[in-house]
């Protein structure tokens, strides 16, 4: 079920580093270099094919990640995206 | 040294599937379903490290992948670009 504003207002302060853009909530990160870049997004890419629902995934200037998180079959967003974002944020 | 606009259209025709998209070439594929586009993607980072020299890597709609190739520090494309291009349409 989509969520209402109030509703990501408040699943949006408990996943530190996320913001709203648009229908979908998003997050950049920066690491050391290209492998650690590469080495989160493999575990990202382990959640999301446990949970079966996949971020679109940025890597970007070589040390540079963005995430970004929205449920395409209701249009927007749900409680998918914020429980895996909230795992997410454990494996940074 | 940033290659000439004949140059850049001389290689583009050695590299099928990449295309021109301002200062960048890039490359859109789909593949079955995530897990085959993440094992692409790994693929990818490999003969980017070995080289030295990454693309950008967007991973989205759950299979699709979009490469982008620039040599950031001439501004522009070079033969490096044309190289890890060449070796990347080796990997899919």
């Amino acid at each position: 079920m989509k969520l209402t504003e109030t509703q990501i207002g408040e699943h949006l302060q408990r996943i530190p580093g996320w913001s709203r853009d648009g229908n979908q909530i998003v997050r950049e990160l920066k690491f050391e270099n290209f492998k650690s870049a590469m080495s989160f997004v493999n575990r990202v890419a382990e959640a999301a094919e446990a949970m079966d629902h996949h971020p679109d995934i940025l890597i970007h200037g070589w040390n540079n990640v963005r995430l970004s998180l929205m449920t395409h079959s209701h249009g927007g967003l749900t409680e998918k995206d914020f429980t895996l974002a909230g795992q997410i944020n454990q494996l940074d």
